[in-house]
């Protein structure tokens, strides 16, 4: 899977974000791969609505217990306004180990996907406990840096790809942080990846088409 | 005006929000009370989209500085989704202070109305030296009781209006916290609101619409 | 071990700590059983130098990455002051899963001992992965009830005691919440654990050293 | 006064935190200047036990409301340990508008001074209101540059004095952010400021006497 996270890119949103789907909907005809797109939570029924073959995410859902909760992103909410699932404990918006596993229940529950991204291959293995659907290993430092995690730190895509599967054999492995090009995705994917998850090489491209089909060609070599 | 909160009611989301929109523009057109509504983020384009003489609030925004700010809600995409302003700070989703400031200054640099909650008449009185559009003023202890703060606690209400006035005449106080009927309404009128703050009175009623047209009701003795 | 937290009861800081651990050096020279006792941390010094057999814990530590971290709580100043150990992730006081991360490690380089509490069983067996020296289980919902989770809820402790040691051998398993009398402790070890973690059955005990001596002979018949 | 924050520096704690102490007491006596020092919370004890002249402040205190709360640093302890006082709302420990509301309240009434923090004037004149002893302001981009706020950004230390006093002229003003040299403190004073608060310039000099005796100096002028 090619999972596009659009942040909080005033580029992204509205408009911008229908931008992105058809892009993404064009590339993913075109070449068969699975693409999902995590936009602002305000954009998850629009984006929902207009999709056919690309997958709407949430990038963050809160386990509510209590429904006073004013402010906090309803999982429920989520799900009715089209998501099909959500990033949980992206580093830019860590959760307690509590509010991960509540997440993760409620999100089964419910019917949602589960992405938990986590910094490093230990923390990896630790979460594969909770038996998620994917694990996202960004480590932070390289987050919009250009520089992908499948060059500079390979070997922790390969022990995250181990220690992953040895916890729990159906647990995907996405690999975030610095994936740019081609060669960065193909390389994520021979490292034992089963996917990628990117932002700023799609929301500051030129042309959002012309990005993701050379993201999309990453994975033709796999 | 009539804010209605829409918290995280499971009942109240998505077709349920819808419900709600609809009786409150019945209840407007027929009263022409004000009335706004803040739904869960994922429901603002929703309810946007639909809405005539009802505004959308949203129930909260993120001061964001940086774009890469992955499950922060971006002030600019509740914008674009068609809310006309935010809660900030409700009891149920504290902010620190310095992003109380933050966020005011962005909502009013991007054109949407601040309604910032707090807790009592001294914070009232600090929060109105940043010039909101609204202060609601809700003690905790009573949110969801029932017990209206205008019957319980008669002088927080009166103080909240004198001290924000003091401090600024344009900035208009709404009263929250077990705002449930007619009278609680009226009353806090009396004692100087502007308006009312409620949630549960109407996403628990068993009729939206009679709920909301009694609640409006009670800003006829005005 | 028997480790009592005296959380921010106002009654045991200062001179009631000093007479808490008073108390626990009389227990455990006539038991010897090991008892550690994790104070306010502006009292971790004034136990510390008091203390002889018995152990002192900080209830917290930052995992402070940047010196320039105003109002964290440095491992290194814990360990300087005198601590043994510390508590992590107690439930009043959860930590992000980055968090918990990196505290272990910083806590293992300076030689600080580990006890990272968790809620329930599932998340016993993810902690861990990460190899502290201790897991203390303590449903939330029990806390300060005085009802045990050794009676109430015997099975989380078996289960917790099961996976722990499944995922490593050499991690001790503490149980906390409403452990209140010698009867409590007995039947947490016959389940399994290798201690109990404890507050208000000792913080508002009217005798300290007559409740630590009857909980530490709890102990007597493992 | 002059208020050094000993932050979560290593080179402080413990044996170097009383090295601060004996080189501030030493100035103190031969300049009568006021000197504070707030070092980490366990070194509170040490650091009064050991203070003539110099006073100790806490970095934080929590407003706890319910004793059951692991982790939190209770405001009784840290006056219990000698602290005559505490900072609050440091940009490095922010605290949402209701904490810092109930800190106050709870610090005047146990006889704790209070120095808030804020990040510019305007938030200075809405912390005035809730008439604490001290405001500091500190723009956040110059802590720990070296460049000192006094010198870069006047018109904020001037407009902080002024709206400060009107609303309560009771309420002292710190400048703070890249203070490190006795013009910078000339400067300050001469803005209005009643003192100065600062860390690196201190925790970091080769020799601490020489520094503080230096800062010092900077209010012979006043």
């Amino acid at each position: 899977m090619l999972l596009i996270n659009l942040k909080a890119y005033k580029r992204t949103i509205g408009r911008g974000a229908i931008e992105v789907l058809e892009a993404a909907e064009r590339v993913s005809e075109e070449t068969g791969i699975e693409i999902g797109i995590a936009p602002q939570p305000t954009d998850i029924y629009l984006l929902s609505k207009n999709a056919k073959r690309v997958k709407i995410f949430a990038q963050h859902i809160d386990p509510v217990r209590n429904e006073a909760s004013t402010g906090h992103i309803l999982p429920e909410a989520v799900k009715e306004a089209g998501a099909v699932g959500t990033l949980l404990n992206h580093s830019e918006r860590p959760m307690t180990l509590i509010e991960i596993g509540e997440a993760i229940e409620i999100a089964k529950k419910i019917g949602l996907i589960t992405v938990v991204c986590v910094n490093n291959d230990k923390l990896a293995k630790v979460i594969a406990c909770l038996s998620p659907d994917y694990i996202a290993v960004e480590p932070p430092e390289l987050i919009g840096t250009g520089i992908s995690v499948s060059k500079a730190k390979p070997e922790i895509v390969k022990n995250s790809v181990k220690s992953v599967k040895s916890v729990n054999e159906k647990v995907k492995v996405l690999v975030g942080a610095g994936i740019s090009n081609k060669e960065d995705v193909k390389k994520a994917l021979e490292l034992g990846a089963d996917g990628v998850l990117l932002a700023s090489a799609v929301t500051k491209a030129n042309n959002f088409y012309e990005k993701i089909r050379e993201l999309a060609e990453g994975f033709f070599y796999k």
